[in-house]
């Protein structure tokens, strides 16, 4: 049960926006333009970083959304953001988004550690400017929504349950729309 | 030096949204409404809690500046700030501060820690949903901000400057105002 009173059968951040969206507009609106918005990153790309991030903060309502918004994104490609959720350097991605994956794990972690050379591979693998910087951002942001979701014990879908399914397409889709709706995919069953 | 090419002479996360203004809008504005707006918590309250919050992610430009912010705000009472934070639970706050700093720090190592217990010792000490709820997106807040900061090595006045003093004055007055100005306390010394 969640630590305040929030809007019955809701999950997650969608509750919490329901709860106070003079606030929550602008974290949709940041959700919005950081993930969908002009990038040199693909929104496959992004939501792996996310997915990514809340995985390493063991956050399973975002983990299980964004790794599903990425799935969809990445279309015939999806295997790529299980394998890249196991162990990105393995995984058949760019060494481009790997170098920016490690840069994003030291800013889940503690963000002094990134160094110099951690930007100069990611630099020799073509990331430019913008693309550290949003890798960054995205990094820095699910630090903040997945304490906020776990924080207040926000209710969370069990880990394979199919309505993260539907959650990543919609994601995938109308990307992230305030207000939220309170109705589609509300009861995750 | 910072990672990436920022404005010069521009500290911490003004340098950020002036790279970025599209998505800096919206942290502003967070800010802004999170720290200035209505809320059953004084602003110096809450700046205290961000300055807890980024001291122990130790973000030397965030906990500086927003320590000041909240000494300039606490006025005559602002030594409470840094007994506050050398040792909250000696200081002399509010029981209810002491309980909401104790489930802020929580969301900061992590949210996942914060119990139901956490919760009704501050409800007990006068905490209500919304004393809760803000306490934990500010924490989840500045946790995005510390690492915002920090992660892209932006430019941060040695601790104790007098530059951070200006600043804390400056957020205490006009807030969080978007777009920050280029020009005021941009050049710390």
């Amino acid at each position: 049960m969640a630590h305040i009173s929030l809007p019955e059968n809701v999950p997650g951040i969608r509750s919490l926006v329901m709860f106070r969206p003079d606030t929550g507009q602008h974290l949709y609106h940041l959700a919005q333009i950081l993930l969908r918005g002009e990038s040199p990153l693909t929104s496959a790309e992004r939501e792996l970083i996310a997915a990514y991030i809340s995985a390493r903060n063991a956050c399973v309502f975002c983990s299980c959304s964004h790794a599903a918004a990425a799935r969809f994104l990445y279309q015939e490609g999806s295997e790529v953001v299980d394998l890249a959720l196991e162990d990105y350097r393995q995984a058949p991605i760019s060494d481009k988004l790997k170098a920016l994956l490690a840069i994003a794990g030291k800013v889940q972690a503690d963000a002094r550690t990134v160094r110099e050379e951690d930007v100069a591979e990611a630099r020799k693998a073509g990331a430019d400017d913008r693309s550290i910087h949003d890798t960054v951002l995205i990094a820095a942001t699910f630090c903040l929504f997945n304490r906020y979701v776990d924080g207040l014990a926000t209710l969370t879908p069990p880990a394979h349950d199919a309505a993260y399914v539907q959650m990543g397409e919609r994601m995938g889709t109308l990307g992230y729309v305030f207000p939220p709706s309170p109705s589609a995919q509300s009861r995750p069953t």
